[in-house]
Formats: C-alpha cells, structure tokens, sequence
C-alpha cells in the first residue's frame, strides 16, 4: 500500500472534510457532528500513548436511523471523506473506537440502541447496533422474560460490534457469530439490504433461520469493510431450570495437558455447552488481585518462577484455572455434574467447585451476591473470578473484570492483546503456551493468558499489560504482538483479532496461495466501494487506491502522521 | 433477463464448445470428456418429461483434481463455454445433475472422491467434494472410529454438495452449514483460495475454527455460482454412549399445534439435540406403504377424508408421525427420555415410543435389522419408516426411502419439492399446513409433507408425486410449484430450496428493497465471474449479459429449447 500513515491520498488535503461537515450537520443536525478535538478524544485508542496521533479521526457523526447511516455514506462517497464506522467501540484491547487511518470520519452508532423485538416464545431479539449487552439484558429482565443473553466478560460492549468482530459469549448460544440471524447493512453507494429470509418483505423467519435462498451474505460482513450493519437478529437461551456454575483448579502448569484432553469429550458430547476460559496464574494475579506487579515482584523483568509461587500460594488460584456452566432440567444437569467431577478426578490434585442455583432465580441471587465483595487483595482474587463467571456464564453482564485490573501502581494500565487460535488437543495446548511463555520472556513482557475453548479449537488470548504513561512500554508492548504475530504464524497460529495497528501484519500471515483469501476480500472491496469510503486498512483490507501489491510490514509505531479525510 | 431458454446469447451458436471439448479432452484425458448423448442421458433431470430439452447439457466433463477443476475453469473462459459443477448431482426433487441453462457443460465431481483427513480426537473430516455419506460412514466403519457422520435421508449424496445446498441432516450437527468449517475454492478465474484458518499456510486448524481472520466467505458458495469448492472440512458427532430413537403419533390432524408448541422448548433447550420431522398421513403412506396410490383411492382427483383415513387405519401412523433421537452418557439420555415422555403425554392420545441401544454396538445392530423387513403394504409402514429414521439419526446411510416411493402405479414417480419456511410454533404450523393443504387441493395434487424441525423455525418438504410419462401430470405439478411459491411469498413463506425450472421465480420473491440481496448477488457475480462461466442462473442470479433489469417470471416449461454453449 501507499502507506496511508504518512503519505497523503491524491485529493489535496482537507478538501473533502469541511464540505462532509457541512452536509453531515445538515443531514443529522449540528449537535450530531463535531470535529472539536475535546469531543474526539473520547474516540482515541484508550491505550494508545498521549503523545501518539496515529488512529486519530477528523470528526465523529452520530446517525439516529438506517436512513440516516445510508445519507452519511452517500455524502462521504460524494464528498470523498472516508469512514469509521463503530457499534460502541469497547474491543480497547484491540485498538476501542480509532479509526485504522487516521483523518477519517468516526460513525458512532451508539445513538442507534433500540431493541426491536425481543420473541420469548421463539427466544430471539432484534438489536440495533447501539444496543449493549447491559441494555438488553435490563430490558429482558425489566419485561420478566425468562431469556438469557450470551455475553462477553464486559457488558458495556455492542452486541453487534461484538458479534461482528467474532467475540465469543459464555452461555449455550456463545458462538455470537452462529446465534447471529438476520441482518439489515447499508452498503458503500448508500444502498441498504436485508439477508437471509428478511430479504422477503412478508417472511416473519429473518431471525430465525440463518440461510435463506441463494448465497448467505452475512459472513461478508464480520470483521469486515464492506458494509454497515445497522439491525441484526440475536438468539436467545431459554431460562433454564438449573444452572450450574463450575470450576476446576489444577495445581502444576504440565497439567494443562490433561485438563484439556479431559475436558475436550466433555465439549464435543455437549455435557459442558458452553465455553469454558482456563486462565493461568498470572492472569488471575494480575487482574484480580487488586494489588500493583510490585506486590508479587519488585524487579520489572519477567515473573520468577518465585514470584509465580507467591501467586498460587496468595491467591490459591493454582496453574490453571478453568470456569465452564451447565444448564438444564435439574435430573440432566445433575448428572452431567456427575460426569464433569468423574472426568476431573482423574487429574492428580486437581480440585473441582459447582455452584447450582435455580434458573428462575439465578439473575436476582447473583446480583444479589455483588453486594458482599470477597475479601481484599489477592486471598479474594478466585472469590471475584467465581463471582464474575457466574455472572457472566448466566448472561448478567458486568465490568468486573476491568475494576480489578490493577497491574500499574498509577491505575492507568492498558493492555494488549494477541489471539492465536490452536487445536483444543492437550498437547497443542501446552506447545502453545510453552512458545506464548518464551516469547514473551524474549519480548520482556509477562505471560497473562485465557484460553477460550471451543469443541476442537481455543483461542489464546494473551494480555499484554503496560502503563498508558509510559511511552517506552506502550511501544514495547506493541512491538511484542509484531514478533508474536510473526512468530506464531511460523508456527501455524493464525490469530482471530488484532489491534488496528497490526492488521496488516496479521493479514499478511494468511498467505496460503499468495494471500489469495485477502486477495478475494479485495475484489469485493473493489466492487462494493470503489472508492473505498467505509473503514479503509480494516483487517488489512484497503481501497484498490491504497493498495501495494507487495504486503509489506507496517512502519513502525508512534510514527505516524493522520492524513487528510480524504480517499479519492 | 433475455430469455436464456429461447434466444441465443451473442456469441454464433456452437463456436466455443468443439475448442472447449477439445482443450478438456487434451487436459483431462478424452475419456473424461464426452458430448456423447447416450452419457449425457445421466445428467437429465430425472424426473423431467423424456420429450422435455430445458436444462439438457450439450457435455460433461470429470476433472479428478483441484487443478484439473482449475484448467477447466480456465479453459471455459477461454472458450465462452459455461458450466454447471456438480457435486453428485442427486437433488432429484429439485431438478438432480441438470444444469440451470441448458446447453452448457456439467462439470461432474464424483471422481473427486478422496477423504482427505479423519482426526478421531477432535471429531472432523476434510472430504473432497465427490465424497458421499456413504463413502465417508463405510471409511469411518472400516477404520472402527468412535464418530457418526450427520447425514440427510438418503445417502447417495455428496457431503459437499448437500452442504452448500443448505442440506439438513439428523445428527446433533445436523445444521450442515454450521458443521461445515474451512474451504477450498476454485474462482471463475481458475484461481483457487483457502477459507478461514486455512488460508494461513502452517495452520492445523482450517477445519477446527469456523472463523479466522477479515470476513468469512464460505457462506458466499453456498447455493452459489460465485465458485466451484473442491476440499470442505466437516465435523463429526462423536459415538455416544447411548443412543435413543424415538418418535411420537398424534392422531387427528389439529394435534399439530400442540405437537410444534411441546416439542420446541425441548429444542431450544437441547433435550433434543438433533432436527426431528414430522410427516402426514399422506407422506408415510404414499412413501412407505409399497402400494400404488389406487390402494387409497381410484379417483385421481385430491384424497378424501375417506381415503386419509383408509391410509391412517392400515399403517396406524396417526395424523402426524414425528421422528427424533436424543445421544449422550446413559444418565442424562435417560432423563431426557422421562422429560420428552412427560412432554408428549400432556397431548392427548399421543404415543410415543423409544428405541434404546448402547453407542458402541448401535450401527451395527441397526446394518442387522435390515435383514430383517417389516410386514409388507401398508401395515409395515410405519415400522418401515422407523428402520429407516432409525438409521439416519445414527448417521448410517441407506437409500430406503427411494425403495419404497411408489406412488405411481407403473414404478416410474416422479417428485417435486417446494419448501417452505416457518417460524417453530404451534399456530404458524397449523396456518401453513392448511394453506398447503388448501393450495395443494386447488392444483389438484396430494398433500404429502416433511417438516424439519430446527429450534425456531421449520422447513416444510411438500413432495408433488406424479408418473414422469406422463407429460401433462408432469406439467401440472410444476404448475403448482409455480402457485405455491407464489401464494407462499405473498403469506410470508420463503422458500429455501427449489427445483431448475423455479429459480428465478423464487429468486423473485425475495422482493425487500427492490431485491436488494439478489442486487448483491449479482454485484459478486459480476466482479468474480464477469463472463458468467459458472453456472449462469443457478438460484436465479444471472451474468450481467443475461440479465434484465425487470425480473420477469419465466416462459412455461417445457417450452424451452437449450442454448448454445457460449456465454459471450
């Protein structure tokens, strides 16, 4: 590509913007549209350096309707600015709301948050993408539906930002991207469309069946730049009658191994339905226990084996520790409990804990129980993680996880993250994470991870944390997830998400055939925005005008100047 | 469009194909490659009148390879021939092998036959897509592994082409579109790409992970001419340790309801893991009752009351029959059972039954009672569709439904299907049965129906029976999908699936916004297949050379003569 951080487009710079603006408040009204730098901060990377402007918008406009996105695309088409389009713009561990180049227009949709329809007969709701997982989850609760929402750990995110960046959820229906039904999407020319059985203006079924007659267009449209999605269909889980919140703390890090090996039967026979997370040590340490790094190690280089000891024995948290639910009549539930301690048994000193509430009243309890914190510092840090799972794992979000996040003595710690998927297979768990471990001592970072299981595949989720004010480890914290990319792919780990200043290196690492997939994410590009208006470098998918045919690493970081809001 | 069926497209009749069948022939081997018609006999519509020429390919050819597809592909966009992939070509209820527009060159798979990979620990299958249910079950028997293939009723299929159909099968992963992970595709560029995590060269995880990385387009190949998929992973349901067939009669025809509103809470909730069916009176008796519908009744107008009931009281299959399985450890399969049992007696004179048998010895105890048939005519219907439902929900492929279809009284039936679909509850099933019932009368055909159940909505298979030697009774059972189809959009009943001659009028009933997803279709055809090389008008989406902007319902069938070869 041309290097969009540091070389302008062809149009001289600012043209475009000023004309946009004026049009934008016209279309949506002044108050709706602003390029005032106060008002642009709140849609900065929340992690990045102060100091740092790359990912920088030039304004921000905050359409209110479908109508109103697709008149915000055709005057950014006509007036050549492009476009960031974000449903909250939470993933902050990837970048949050700022835009991948810089000097672009930010949609916020935050504005756009009505909850369409919600069937408790059918178990499914219609969102738009304002809609967070707090609101639907206060609406459902609100009508006494006995439906539970899948959700993420943090519940001020979009349900369809999330759904559209394959976030995951905790619950039965935790594939977001599977219980996804039914989608409206404003494409490039302003044009807007309905997938699947919606594109039938009588069907009543566009949420509830997933493929209709013809191509199903909706996987376009994840992770993507094609397009602006402005409704989706969302399954939901029935109440059940039981939930069982479950854990399983195993005590040295080689039993990794054997948690997963036993706990993959459990997942492909869908005794455990939903996803379990496996966290090791240091993750639950340093999220949880509400004391600075200092606490366990004074030395800033990477945790010593005695400093890890010193965690297990504060926390009682063990190596690994894997949170997982059941759900169902109470007879079944109680018997796959059954087969669950059974199968962890096997493990040597491994030590399993149920938790079993009523469906009906599950909600109420759980949010009862946030009034009695566990006790302070690390001797509460697996307390606050069990009250967190189930919390999460019943559908009732929070933003636990991110209080507890005190890695940094001055409270302002970010993280990033990297997100390598490997085979749900013992020994591809503990290759995995023997490389994630290495690579980051080399990188001189430490080694925080979650495993998100799936039936056949996990995805690592490494956090790497550093202090926002500390310019020298922002940098080195980025630096780490370049030479992780690279050298997991080397190694076969693809990663699913990445922060905006990594994308091209990421989609450089799927290059079977000469990156002829990304090649293809091209061609629709081409077609579907000529002009390449809508969110240009998203997950290294740029405007033909921005292209280079040689995919070649990113500049480095901290680097860059925003160009103009201009594409062509 | 221009009337593909009756006008020549630009190119002068016949230039391309002689080359074409040359350079195939020199690149695949002249064995591979033949215009003889006695060989093209085999890729008819079967069940078209033998005087009918719509959808008659002018040759076939049988690439054995991913770069033999590829050569093709190249080959024919070289020439202006254009093809019609097949996998196995067996959706006879939909128009079988035959191609869209006539006059082009079936690209037949079925020597693609290899099982690329079968991984026992982590459940999934890579298959070619010349594979079918059969091949994969006798590979996965052969080698003793703990899996059962999901499969459709019959199992002559392809597992690629079932799956990029929207085919449904009747294992807990019977959803084939969302069992189906990783893909290999061949372009109308003769280009070829990997999905998802397959597209990272050093990745193991390509069938483990639907999604990897920027948007998913395996969806955009499905019920597709956007590209020809020559590798599919597939997962696998592992062996469980019982397994539980059982299904449940309810007698008069307003039981329905009650049948659809008990049986989808224990859907949504997973007690029934696995798409169950529900099938008239009609269906079971015209189907599987080895008898000649002047059994029933001598008069050839729609059946009577007198004769429904002649046909409920000697096979005893009620007015509804509806089949499901439940899989797990013997425990829960066990509580399972209790609560569909306590489910099912609230309905009144309901009979349900099980059939139980451990995992491990269930296929071939199941291949066992083969040898042992039912009670012949009508009195071992049911027990015959118990065999064969049986079977199938334990992934053992068999043809016996096609065994006992003998409705027309010289052994040579025909059928057509229209599917419609509805949401999963009591009073929507009812509504669409009686208007299925009401419309089907009115057309004078039989009201024979499948229902598949999903967990919020439902797929009705009305199968149209008529004597294929009989050109005027073939004629009006098109007439009727033709009405159905029509009379379904108007009541909100979309239509997932149809046969050759239906496409566009299906197609067109996909109306919102001036069928805007169509729109889209046709924006990806035009950038990936410009010339429109893969099968021109497959789900209604034509080529922009053959495209109208008004989109038309089609000429009457049978009427058509085939085109030339040449698409430009």
């Amino acid at each position: 590509m041309t290097d969009p951080e540091t070389t302008s487009t062809t149009t001289p710079s600012g043209t475009g913007l000023p004309v946009a603006l004026d049009r934008f408040a016209a279309a949506l009204g002044a108050a709706n549209v602003s390029a005032d730098p106060d008002r642009l901060r709140e849609f900065r990377d929340p992690y990045a350096h102060p100091a740092w402007t790359d990912h920088q918008p030039a304004a921000v406009v905050a359409p209110a309707s479908t109508a109103e996105v697709q008149e915000v695309v055709r005057i950014a088409a006509e007036t050549g600015v492009h476009l960031w389009p974000i449903s909250q713009g939470r993933n902050n561990g990837y970048g949050g709301p700022a835009p991948r180049l810089g000097g672009g227009v930010v949609v916020n949709l935050r504005r756009m948050n009505r909850i369409l329809e919600i069937d408790p007969d059918l178990a499914y709701a219609v969102v738009q993408p304002g809609v967070r997982f707090f609101d639907l989850f206060e609406e459902i609760r609100r009508r006494r539906l006995p439906l539970w929402p899948s959700i993420p750990d943090l519940g001020w995110g979009s349900i369809v930002g999330n759904t559209l960046d394959y976030g995951i959820g905790f619950t039965p229906l935790g594939d977001h991207q599977a219980r996804q039904c039914g989608m409206e999407v404003v494409l490039a020319d302003g044009s807007v469309l309905r997938t699947g059985l919606g594109a039938m203006t009588t069907a009543r079924t566009g949420a509830l069946r997933k493929y209709s007659y013809g191509p199903s267009a909706d996987g376009i449209f994840m992770q993507s730049n094609l397009g602006i999605v402005t409704e989706m269909g969302c399954w939901l889980v029935p109440e059940p009658e039981v939930y069982v919140a479950g854990d399983v703390i195993v005590e040295r890090p080689d039993d990794l191994r054997m948690l997963i090996d036993t706990v993959r039967p459990l997942l492909l026979d869908g005794t455990i339905p939903n996803h379990p997370i496996v966290y090791n040590t240091a993750l639950i340490a340093g999220a949880l226990s509400d004391v600075p790094r200092s606490h366990w190690q004074s030395d800033p280089g990477p945790l010593t084996d005695a400093a890890l000891a010193k965690m297990r024995h504060e926390t009682d948290c063990g190596a690994w520790f894997m949170r997982f639910a059941l759900y169902g009549p109470a007879a079944v539930v109680d018997h796959q409990q059954a087969l669950c301690e059974q199968a962890f048994a096997k493990i040597p000193a491994a030590r399993a804990a149920f938790r079993r509430l009523p469906g009906s009243r599950a909600v109420e309890t759980i949010l009862g129980q946030a009034s009695t914190p566990p006790a302070a510092g690390p001797a509460g840090a697996v307390a606050r993680l069990r009250q967190q799972s189930d919390s999460t794992q019943a559908g009732i979000p929070s933003l636990d996880l991110l209080e507890h996040l005190s890695w940094d003595e001055q409270g302002a710690g970010g993280h990033l993250d990297y997100s390598p998927v490997a085979p749900l297979d013992g020994r591809s768990a503990e290759d995995l994470c023997v490389f994630l471990d290495q690579s980051c001592r080399d990188v001189g970072v430490d080694f925080a991870v979650s495993l998100m299981l799936t039936p056949r595949a996990m995805i690592a989720v490494v956090s790497l944390w550093f202090a926002t004010a500390d310019e020298t480890a922002t940098r080195s914290a980025h630096q780490a997830v370049r030479s992780l990319v690279k050298l997991g792919a080397e190694r076969g780990y693809g990663a699913y998400r990445t922060h905006l200043a990594h994308m091209d290196d990421v989609a450089s690492t799927y290059g079977w055939n000469d990156h002829a997939a990304l090649r293809l994410s091209e061609r629709l590009k081409d077609v579907l925005d000529p002009h390449g208006v809508l969110a240009p470098g998203k997950q290294g998918i740029w405007p033909a005008s921005m292209r280079e045919p040689t995919r070649r690493p990113m500049p480095p970081l901290g680097s860059g100047t925003p160009v103009d809001g201009t594409v062509h």
